[in-house]
């Protein structure tokens, strides 16, 4: 099941650096491990904003939530969820 | 070079049942052409609107303005466009 | 799999009397169907407007889309699709 | 009688571990306790966010902010209040 | 139970003037009744706008919506409602 | 002559517990005054939020900005100010 | 006592040319007679677009009221009403 | 050349008495200096709230920009900008 | 005097062809005659869009307002003007 | 490839003076190569904000946003990118 998620991202401005650099570097292990696995089917940087728009593919809502919510940046996000289907138009 | 483009529909309600038809099958094909030869690398259904999230795949922006104002259903479309990039996290 | 769905009516002045009621009546029948088969858990009337607020329990993001997209209304509601999951505060 | 109640959570960074436990608890227990008793009747998490819906029936307006604004999370929350009635097509 | 009311009223041009007489001597006959029962507690005219400002005391939601969709200008307001309750410091 | 007036009340997290009361205590008897004076004719609290809409009974623009702008909780305040007329349907 | 108006002028493209130029006929000269009596004290256009920002010095709401729902393009106007008062650092 | 001003004041809460006393002062002094100079034309207050609508009266765009800039409260307003013209009722 | 002006087409669909046609043919001829003569200094069309976001290099207001209410198309656009001015950084 | 790209900078006060000079002349020694390498294509003022609207031509998506995300006030801007393509009534 699809879903279409858009990030932004808002680091606090006094984040220690070091805080910082961990915060990132876990979010993009925790990525590339969902993208490995196949849920987190796509992520795009948007050009210009510190945001991307990703593409998750997973069994359910809670499944998403779950990933969602665990994610290091969190409570540094806003997040929208536009749910999606197949279109009739895809030839794939 | 990616953009995501979100398109919802808004058709009248006067259109003749066979222009609607026509207009319609003229977009599918117009769209599965475009997606056989690359350009426009997904499409999917916003659940509950009669509406798509697009990403595509062109050259310059110019081609993706020839594309987007070549649908058939161009007068009856509001249209986002944003510009993507990869995502330094992305394994791909 | 839970959505939260806003549904605002705005049927056109010049509709037939006939074919407002025909409408209307196919709605209702379409939602009751729903209602007892499970799949449209709850709708609720918004004081004040012709909207509802409805909570839906199917098992696929492609299968709200197809409920959705059937409405006998769909041409006339303006629709808004909020995923939920389960609250850890729940009790039930 | 019933409304729909959107709750925004919005902790401050700064708040002491053991505050935001605490709070986080005694939100808990007085949803729970109000869950028990019948006028906080549904609460669902919204995918991908620190938010809530939930539906109140209650006997009273004052009835109703004296629930929200006793909340333990109360300063934290943006709430939008939504009042409902029964809808004409559902079967219960 | 009270509830202030914004409606915004949008006459559509080609109405024919004795319908528009009509409805709206209908409406004012409906405000004036409710106004004479207690339901309808206060009405204000926005300066500049053809909109009102009104109060409502009423026992429930239900009847609240019951008036409301019962006006003769119902098709052709722009609705707001917001539940209100006493406050702490008022003198009355 | 009459305006609506909506006051959406946002008090810093780090005001003093002694201070907020002290705010809180005087707004109170600012507020009655004036009710008492016949000039803040109506207030109510909005249900679910830390605000409030009434109604003032002023001779002119410059007393209410006065009234307004003195308000002990002014700093912290988010106004909407609305002017008011007789509407021709009232009966009062 | 001083007001802020904006109004933004939309006419119905199928309005007869006749009628069209009456309307805008009839509006100057209900403008031009208020301006010469003092209380529609200052009227510009907005650059590049169908409206104006106007000044009105007026003794009551009801009696700007009064003159804004009188305007013969009324029913074709957006209209925003702002009270004004002396600010402390004029000098006139 | 006219331009219409909005200025909305967000003083930070914890700026010195001392400091918001001068900067206070120095706006004042300031804007009455372009009064007297006849570029700022008009200065209005806007009822409850800390906020300003002034007419200017300027040789260019740059010009104003230098104006606006200069404020000694730039650093904590919101401004916008409507550009201004003769409107082809007014009477002066 | 520089100024960028986004203008955003809305023809209506029950315009004849011809007019169409014609419409555009004048707009297109009365654009290029004011950017030969310098004061339309650059256009870009927005992609995607039926849109475009131009620069004028004009000596006034009231110019830019005469040419932009001459427009042929200028009953069928949306425009928001900003002023511009010379940026400190700039090197030409 | 060109866009059209506005910055709304805002600079949190407690940047130290230092600190805040480094910056702004990074910024413009790096805007300013830019333009001498004829990416960076304008750059304007807007009048009254703390703003500028430019204009890019670069080869790509990529590109832009390693220039935008490279900018030394990076974290303190409100970006926003318009992708472009020429305009079929320009003449250059």
């Amino acid at each position: 099941m699809l879903f279409a998620v858009r990030m932004d991202v808002d680091l606090p401005r006094d984040l220690a650096p070091a805080e910082r650099e961990d915060l990132v570097a876990r979010e993009r292990a925790y990525s590339q491990e969902l993208q490995r696995g196949g849920e987190w089917a796509h992520i795009w940087r948007i050009v210009g904003l510190y945001s991307n728009i990703s593409i998750f593919d997973v069994d359910s809502n809670a499944r998403l939530h779950e990933i969602l919510s665990g994610l290091p940046l969190f409570p540094f996000l806003r997040i929208e969820v536009t749910p999606l289907t197949a279109h009739p138009s895809a030839i794939r």
